[in-house]
């Protein structure tokens, strides 16, 4: 059912990673700076299919960057290793980010909300919009040394 | 003197994130999957001018993505909001990064090693190399709402 539990070696703990934390960075190819990576903090949830559901404001560089080039990547890390970061696990998922849309928009919006109460206030403004990141490979960083590429299978 | 204190508004501001924090977000163009960005955690220090200073493996994919396209971002975000990280401040450094070498390697490595003593070790292998991403631009996000893009001269 998801994306990060199709059972090859790694999976599981992407998603244990995704279900632990609740902020991430995106990468993005930027616009105002053409073809340079941008980065920026950016919290998440998780759809039905498991994948980084996004809450953009139009007005921020990282969804202009998005309506140009929906490439981007969703970097999450094990907050818990803070004072040792390079120790703790960490996954960079790359894939594309499509607005969220029709039918879906609702089921979407209350699992972001369930994950971020706090956002409520956003989706009053009618920049914001919700945005999902369709991965197609991950990079899982187990701890010094331990790295791989994951194929993700989209649901 | 740094290139983050040159007079501008927010070049100060840019300037305490950089000395209060010392663990960022790298994003480069990735070369496994090419054009996608790339986001990883990686540690710096900065240097006499005020750059950042990253310790880079040739093993890690950030280093194999600059090594083909040296352009990149540094974000660094206040990891005292940790509850809230919106609403703390935080910089998207973009810039470029260059091997260091030559006179300034050892000042440099002492430089880094001032704020990450336990990096001895990496210096001992041979696959790690310090680099300096000398920085063009920068994007300032003091809080919700708040945010511009800085010039960043170098010195």
């Amino acid at each position: 059912m998801s994306q990060a539990t199709d059972g090859e070696p790694g999976h599981a703990e992407v998603r244990a990673l995704l279900e632990a934390e609740s902020v991430g960075l995106l990468s993005t190819i930027s616009v105002h700076r053409a073809g340079f990576p941008y980065g920026s903090l950016t919290p998440f949830a998780l759809s039905a299919r498991g994948a980084p559901l996004l809450l953009l404001s139009g007005l921020a560089a990282h969804t202009k960057n998005l309506l140009a080039d929906p490439r981007a990547c969703l970097f999450v890390g094990d907050r818990t290793a803070a004072d040792d970061p390079l120790a703790g696990a960490r996954a960079s998922l790359l894939g594309r980010a499509v607005r969220v849309g029709g039918a879906d928009e609702g089921e979407t919006r209350a699992r972001y909300l369930a994950r971020h109460p706090r956002a409520e206030a956003y989706f009053e403004l009618r920049d914001f919009a919700l945005w999902e990141l369709v991965v197609e490979e991950a990079r899982l960083i187990s701890g010094f040394g331990s790295m791989r590429w994951l194929p993700l299978k989209q649901a």
